[in-house]
């Protein structure tokens, strides 16, 4: 049986859910679907999840937000329509929503989670009801029936091994299945979602619990593309890519799979195809544990901008024991996570994601290193951008880091950080952001043209 | 003035003794002398300092030396009559030996770092009897009336603060100075050594705390090389130096000064000379705070091997707030110092110099980073080796990292760790050993030829 993941675009109308629910009835082994929220149907349009986080955030500070509320009811509305669905799949829908703006009213801390989770389960609701009108036997599974069951860190729930003896079985149920992606519940029954783009982790959970032979993720791309296409014209698509691989790429940039995602469905080894609903007959990317050997060690280059570097210097600062240790403690006591922490003989950067670092928070950290660590100087430089190399066995390939180097050369571009020695699928820089653009595009021609 | 260090080779011999006399008196701002214990008079001799430590380490677990004891002897009792001094020096030096054994039977916890001592100390008596015996007024300056205070840390003492008003007050003094190198005092007046080299400490010191015009550190070379001559033939001579270069050479394998020497110097901005005592016209290396730009960004290439590589991987690494921080922990507690520490998304590298981690430690760092990190992997990877390339501004110029990797590339070498990013001034390299002499050539013949 194959587990079937469908985007936020292909759910984002009428006649995109017609397209799947072909997609799914043209093989008797597509048995349990999951589903996002309907996103972007044209390029300005705003996503419902967008719209029920405005929503939320509205309603949690006590302005009604009127306009949100339509826009989101419109959406429902116009998809059920259009698919010539019954009211009542209308009402459910609804009566969810206003059931989780009454618990944001009521304080309920679990209410925002439930409201932001409308959006998915709003179109499981609507694809199972298509099925079953098209006269394929086909059930709604709530994750709470499913049995995901998640650690209670609202925004970035962590799975519970338990869930996937619970979804295995789902095996012994004969219809279609259509669950809800995004969110599951604690063992308290309190919802909680999954970090942003989620539904791909509960694809992959399930795709793990069900002990799938295939776990189909459908977007509304032909295949995973080496870098991002809006830094190089039609950039080369990927065949065939390892797990590692992926996990690396989805780190910095690569919006096609959610970071954690694969997780799962690589601890059961299960293979996992990106295909292209408005193209479903093109062959994909498939993501598998392990491939044979390539010539060509350089897959995919990602990249992401908004890190900034904190710098610290300290004379005899490789004498101290502990210093590296007491500074990554201050960045924690503030709650600060960080990428890396390169270090020098007498001083020390840490690579952070800007947002991790807001201004004030900046002041009490460069406050507490000053005091505490009695440096000699601590600056923040921002606007730093990493650009990642990504291959299974790169770095032990003698002339990558050569290549590599001279490409940022060509491109006139400063690297100021390398950090490599660490993971064997990726070697990564960091440059300045107005340098990035054609520093990925150098890398390309080296390594692909 | 000027203070003036003679290192081991310099004193190594009455030859040698009578040389350094015709240097200091030569100048007549050549006024505060320091010196090492007597070094190799050739290449498989055995430096004073070295049979003190064995013969300390003997008289500690209560067995009597008296090879070693009888070596050091020859050697004061050689290098005395050859100068025609006077038996009471040798009687002094003596004296000096013989109590130190005594306290260490005495189970007196300073007694070893006191033997230790012996070898700069009796040096000294004899460099300043011998300026006496050559007519020029001349006294033997112990630390302790010198001035020189530090924290009781054995083996590793860091100098405070008030030991350079002490100092400054020599300069009253009209004769010569002759200052034994490698130890001070602490407040309690308990004999503490700085760590191995520590005469070039002591050096530095004297001559901050004199405010010298210049620190004049005689060798047994002609200048600075900009490379290993074991690893090159006839490498390049530096006529100049920042003082953050040649801190940055001295970290990986530059055996012409000692790590932290340079420090107290450096708050000072004392310019200081490396001059060869067999070629004294010739005009060495000055090390400044500040060089006019060159055009040629790499100054030099350190290397040492000795290194090993801790590498720790579990899913979700980047997820775990803390993490690295109580891998450092886990470091700290067992009083395992380490240099660097590069991570992926997933995974963390912990570059230790090894002998920091011998196999009893090993096996309980390993043990508790599997238990109280519960990582999925951690391994251990022996025999690295670091290069390091120095130049002031070099981070900020496009192409030597591309130059650099390229030089590794050509010599078949494979990059197992770059660290860049922290230091201005350097760029870090790790490779296998059995690749470091192959990667060090090939980057001299980039860089230099």
């Amino acid at each position: 049986m194959k587990v079937v993941k469908f985007g936020g675009s292909s759910v984002a109308s009428a006649g995109q859910i017609d397209k799947i629910t072909k997609i799914i009835v043209s093989d008797a082994s597509r048995r349990v679907i999951v589903v996002s929220a309907p996103g972007k149907r044209f390029s300005e349009d705003v996503k419902v999840t967008d719209l029920l986080i405005q929503l939320g955030e509205s309603v949690r500070i006590g302005v009604d937000n009127e306009k949100a509320y339509q826009q989101i009811l419109d959406r429902f509305e116009g998809i059920i329509r259009d698919l010539g669905l019954d009211q009542k799949v209308l009402e459910q829908v609804v009566k969810k929503i206003n059931d989780s703006i009454f618990r944001i009213k009521q304080q309920d801390p679990s209410g925002l989670d439930a409201l932001k989770s409308c959006g998915e389960d709003g179109s499981a609701l609507i694809v199972s009801a298509y099925l079953n009108h098209e006269g394929y036997a086909t059930s709604y599974v709530n994750p709470k029936e499913a049995g995901i069951l998640v650690q209670d860190q609202p925004g970035g729930a962590l799975v519970l091994d338990e869930s996937f003896d619970h979804l295995y079985q789902l095996r012994k149920r004969e219809e279609i299945l259509v669950i809800p992606g995004f969110f599951g519940f604690t063992k308290e029954e309190k919802l909680v979602t999954f970090s942003r783009g989620g539904s791909d982790i509960t694809g992959s959970i399930v795709a793990a619990g069900l002990k799938a032979e295939l776990y189909e993720n459908f977007t509304d791309v032909d295949s995973v593309y080496c870098v991002n296409p809006m830094l190089v014209d039609n950039p080369r698509q990927l065949t065939s890519l390892t797990y590692r691989e992926m996990r690396e790429l989805s780190y910095a940039g690569f919006s096609v799979f959610h970071d954690e995602a694969l997780i799962p469905a690589f601890k059961q080894k299960i293979p996992v195809c990106i295909k292209n609903t408005n193209n479903p007959s093109a062959p994909g990317t498939m993501i598998v544990a392990d491939l044979p050997e390539r010539e060509h060690h350089v897959v995919g280059i990602a990249s992401d901008n908004g890190f900034l570097n904190l710098y610290v210097s300290k004379y005899l600062m490789n004498r101290e024991i502990g210093f590296g240790r007491r500074l990554l403690q201050i960045l924690e006591d503030e709650e600060v996570s960080f990428e890396h922490a390169p270090s020098g003989i007498d001083d020390m950067s840490v690579i952070i994601r800007e947002h991790q670092l807001p201004k004030q928070k900046e002041e009490i950290v460069i406050q507490r290193i000053k005091d505490e660590l009695q440096v000699d100087m601590v600056l923040i430089e921002r606007e730093m951008a990493m650009i990642m190399l990504v291959g299974e066995g790169m770095n032990q390939t003698v002339g990558i880091a050569s290549s590599a180097t001279s490409a940022f050369h060509k491109a006139g571009v400063n690297i100021e950080m390398i950090n490599q020695g660490s993971s064997e699928v990726s070697m990564m820089f960091g440059v300045k952001t107005e340098g990035l653009a054609a520093a990925v595009q150098s890398l390309y021609r080296t390594f692909f043209d």
